[in-house]
């Protein structure tokens, strides 16, 4: 019998492509499809929430497929880990990508279009040189930067509204350029690191990067905060920021129920 | 004028063949020194004191050149750096290779000879699944430890003895197998972390891994914190534990004051 399936994904960006397949490169979504056509015994075909960039972590990205598979759907994370960390049968190693969950669900689902909203986070080092060791997982700014600052800039951008300064070309067409920001925090987990956690319904492509980069130039006295509100209502990508880097950027989660998503929002307002 | 410069060398050793040099296989030193060549002017011949394995990282490996070169030799770092991670000029990149210092020192200096001792750090993590972005920088054990069977075990090992049982084939012949560790502690930063520092006037071929495949044998209870006093008497590889991966190794520290390393072990036992 048919069953639709969604999967919870981890993955280490810095070895891929990005997430959408494309020939003759190794990209999330492509290794994942020989994963599962391998494991499910017929080809599958991926629908990611999703399309990250190159070098773009995640720690909760989604995709959904359905087939009629000869494999329960909770066999398939393990067998799916193991061909791809090519390690078949011991079941502890690890490859850059892992299927954290897999759940059924029902028929006409689809992980993109029912999706409610995503936080992503943004890992910033300032400061210090960064070391070998972090070199695929932060952005690293040489200046100190003002968190205070920041976050004076980052309430402005909460809430609906037309985000076409903060988009870049290149990405899908989109019908509109208007989205919610439910959330953007920036925090300060460590003298020398600021992190910005961003909750929305939608985000055009480069968004968070761009949001980023501004936030950053904001954070160093090279914008104020107070020309966010400028920035927005003119629309014009000139005037925003430049494109933070991609190694910084971490898809933390996906919301498939506006509730679920909304209630994170609160707690962070406590 | 010729100058002798000991510099000190972090690397992520996951994207390398080890530390030596090695034809058609990308290495730590061969890269180093491509790199030297480049901003000296001429061949540089590295001298580095470990021979770090392929997956096996530094957070200060120790490596010493001679020659008479146009950079002052304060500018070899960032020049280097920069060279290594392929962005000249800009100054804040990291590739996964990069120098922390360099220091000239006196004539006949030799980084490897001259080493009275070293300190190396092994990562062990258990019960959960490792995430991809641990896979490369820690060993992943499922079954949980005791660190205080451990620990009981790890006192038999300080000293002075014939460590021919912790050595692997195919290493550097020898002189001879007895060594002096100075130091080896089981520490539990965390509730599924493990992490052992061990000191020594030097190592044989595989020692610190083969030492933490025997501790994490005693760990899981498969070997008796007493076993090892026989295991050194009977001087038998075959009697020891398994070879740890290279993934969990760190080489932390090389000492070339006797005094520093003696303070550095005298502190941990406060």
């Amino acid at each position: 019998m048919e069953r639709t399936i969604l999967l919870t994904i981890e993955y280490d960006g810095t070895g891929f492509f990005g997430w959408q397949r494309q020939p003759g490169v190794r990209t999330v979504q492509g290794e994942l499809e020989k994963a599962l056509c391998n494991v499910c015994g017929k080809p599958v075909q991926l629908n990611g929430t999703s399309r990250t960039d190159a070098g773009v972590h995640a720690l909760g990205q989604r995709a959904s497929f359905r087939g009629d598979f000869g494999i329960p759907t909770e066999k398939i994370p393990l067998a799916v880990n193991n061909f791809l960390a090519g390690t078949l049968g011991s079941g502890y190693a690890c490859g850059d990508v892992r299927i954290i969950e897999a759940r059924e669900m029902p028929e006409g689902f689809h992980a993109r279009f029912d999706a409610k909203g995503k936080t992503y986070r943004y890992v910033i080092r300032h400061g210090t040189l960064p070391g070998v060791f972090e070199r695929n997982y932060c952005y690293h700014v040489k200046m100190p930067l003002s968190a205070e600052a920041m976050e004076k800039a980052a309430v402005q951008i909460v809430g609906t509204h037309d985000f076409a300064c903060f988009q870049a070309a290149g990405g899908t067409p989109r019908e509109t350029t208007v989205r919610t920001i439910y959330d953007l925090q920036v925090k300060r987990p460590a003298a020398d690191t600021i992190q910005i956690e961003v909750t929305g319904d939608g985000f055009l492509y480069n968004m968070v990067r761009i949001i980023t980069g501004t936030l950053v130039e904001v954070g160093q006295g090279k914008k104020s905060p107070d020309a966010i509100a400028e920035i927005l209502a003119a629309g014009d990508r000139r005037l925003a920021g430049h494109t933070a880097p991609p190694q910084g950027l971490y898809l933390e989660q996906i919301y498939y129920n506006e509730q679920q998503m909304k209630e994170r929002h609160e707690s962070w307002l406590i």
